[in-house]
């Protein structure tokens, strides 16, 4: 029985690690669609949607069946409910990743920005990094890598705030960028998202590894003792 | 045994009631906020957050509990897993309720648009009304108020698409209003966000009910026969 629940972890994380690289993919696809303005990148992105979504529905699936049928407990029972949340996170980066693509689509009908992407591509490599490692740090159990990607987080924030402020400057300075700015604004605030997820799958790592939540973990701090 | 899990269950049904209802009051004070330029209800919204977060891990506990303690199979676990899902979808509706204030903070600090929200107050109610209806319907596992919740979605994006379409018309003809319209438009994008939750929440009762994942339906069909 313990081999047999071994053998459908081992089959869950490499189905997890497979929808991570996929997502992966997709963040760099579509910032690579605008940047090189490569329609063709982007509709990659919009294929890869439905492997992903297929896959969502499977390990969901997947989760729900082993518990039914191992009835784990400790551990076990936080790596599967790791698994499900990780999954949801993995789904929705998916998205965010079709978000950008589409407000790409729209950039690339329009001229060029002469100022042109700012930190947008910083931006995406970080989030990607941040993906990637939250997905490393799940199958290798590593608290210390999740960590890591926990703190990258405020990085990409101060990317965004610097970004959106420069785009309003732009669109203030020259109404005939405004449409464009925007656009830009709204795949800054989708590369955002992106990283959050990261962040939420390496908090979900920490719980699993150590039994211990440290989501929520700044507010806590600020509340008086009870 | 069944009777303690009967119990279980009722209890963190209560509990997740009470989140709904907090990160529903959320949604309306943030947008009260706003309209009524009344920076107490802002307040309140950053008060609520605590005990939302404070929810958010005392349920994930409790559904770990139930878990590990009752071993439940079939629709007990589904309703587990709709529980652990929705409890995350909760966290980001009241994630959203802040960032909708934050928007609305700024906002308060300038002069008032003189077209004044749009259609703002309208995808608030419309976004509520989904919140409540998508944990009504948990709570009575009605799938058919969880189908009209997800119907619902279509008029959230269409309201939004049409604020981003009137908003950005009225940065172009005058640039005055432009770090307005762009915080309206960051709200009816947060707005948008919350109807997707709920979405989700209403997706996740019809999966526990019927057992049968309607998710991504509109993709699947679209895939050609395998």
């Amino acid at each position: 029985m313990r081999r047999h629940f071994e053998d459908a972890e081992d089959e869950l994380k490499s189905r997890l690690l497979h929808m991570g690289s996929l997502a992966e993919t997709m963040v760099h696809e579509a910032v690579r669609g605008l940047s090189e303005r490569n329609v063709a990148a982007l509709d990659r992105v919009f294929d890869a949607e439905h492997e992903v979504n297929r896959l969502h529905i499977e390990i969901d699936d997947r989760c729900f069946k082993i518990i039914a049928l191992h009835q784990p407990a400790a551990s076990d029972l936080r790596f599967l409910m790791a698994s499900i949340k990780i999954n949801s996170d993995l789904e929705r980066i998916a998205d965010q990743a079709v978000n950008v693509s589409e407000n790409a689509r729209i950039l690339l009908g329009l001229p060029r920005l002469e100022r042109q992407l700012l930190d947008i591509p910083r931006m995406c490599d970080l989030a990607k990094s941040m993906v990637k490692d939250s997905i490393t740090a799940f199958v290798r159990k590593d608290v210390e890598l999740a960590r890591q990607v926990v703190e990258r987080d405020n990085e990409e924030d101060k990317l965004k705030s610097q970004a959106f402020h420069e785009l309003m400057q732009l669109m203030q300075s020259d109404s005939s960028t405004i449409q464009r700015a925007l656009g830009l604004i709204l795949i800054a605030r989708n590369l955002e998202r992106i990283a959050d997820h990261a962040t939420n799958i390496a908090e979900d790592v920490i719980f699993m590894v150590l039994g211990k939540d440290i989501r929520h973990a700044a507010e806590q701090e600020a509340l008086p003792p009870a």
